[in-house]
């Protein structure tokens, strides 16, 4: 079965190390679907959360390889555990000043924030789930997207209750 | 003279691409502080945001070697111009029942949201620039923070006014 895994991968925080990740999933012919990586508490590791789709049982062999690796210190695989998981999106929209204000009500339905405005365009920031963002996306194309900027799925556990 | 770069890269969304991308950089030895990678408008399209630290000159050869990259589309480099940038960080931190307010509190000086709660742990979500969270990080690591996961930056520019 096909199924979207979220993956967070620690690694240290060296030049070569995201080649060498994004490597082991290409050499599969697995397409990334999104990927972030940052800065984590120890500034000698870094973290990325990998979202790839794929058929259980080689996602299981991909996790192993990551483990194999000499640079990677933990892998933890969402995809069967309660996790938070939203992205960043910017997306800048055309603007007609009738629009404006169905603009800024239809953001305001999603939680979505108006961060920059100009004499044509308007800029969007939503911090929401894939499926919320794609919705979001999908309603506000109607004016126009001249530009989006996604920051792909960032992942944490939820608290234990 | 060392700057840090932000670069959004447009490239074909394939498997290999994230490798070629990032192997260029580390065949090179510069280590990418921070990456992301999202959908665009254009299903066929990923965006890359690509925040490096470097001497000028060689960022220079870089995008050049970027540009000349067969599933390159685009590449801007946002150093000298105006733009938003920002991340999406969650932080779990420890929670002692006598720290709870004091965690809300700066929480909300900074605009963060608290996303989770659970017996001893508390997860916060702040969306600000680099700068900003680690401000924020730097704070309440006094709580104690067990976990962090950041999406790394996402630049876009600014509207045109």
């Amino acid at each position: 079965m096909k199924n979207v895994h979220i993956i967070s991968v620690w690694v240290e925080n060296k030049a070569g190390v995201l080649s060498k990740v994004s490597g082991l999933f290409a050499s599969r012919g697995y397409n990334i679907l999104s990927l972030s990586v940052g800065e984590t508490e120890d500034p000698e590791v870094s973290r990325m959360t990998i979202v790839v789709e794929g058929d259980d049982k080689i996602i299981e062999q991909v996790k192993k390889q990551l483990n194999k690796l000499i640079d990677t210190i933990k892998v933890i695989d969402f995809t069967k555990k309660s996790c938070i998981n939203k992205e960043l999106c910017y997306v800048k929209l055309n603007m007609k000043t009738k629009e404006k204000s169905d603009i800024i009500m239809t953001s305001q339905i999603f939680g979505a924030k108006i961060v920059d405005i100009g004499k044509k365009t308007i800029t969007i920031e939503i911090v929401d789930t894939d499926k919320r963002v794609n919705e979001f996306l999908k309603l506000v194309s109607d004016f126009g997207i001249i530009e989006i900027a996604r920051s792909g799925i960032v992942a944490i556990a939820e608290d234990e209750k």
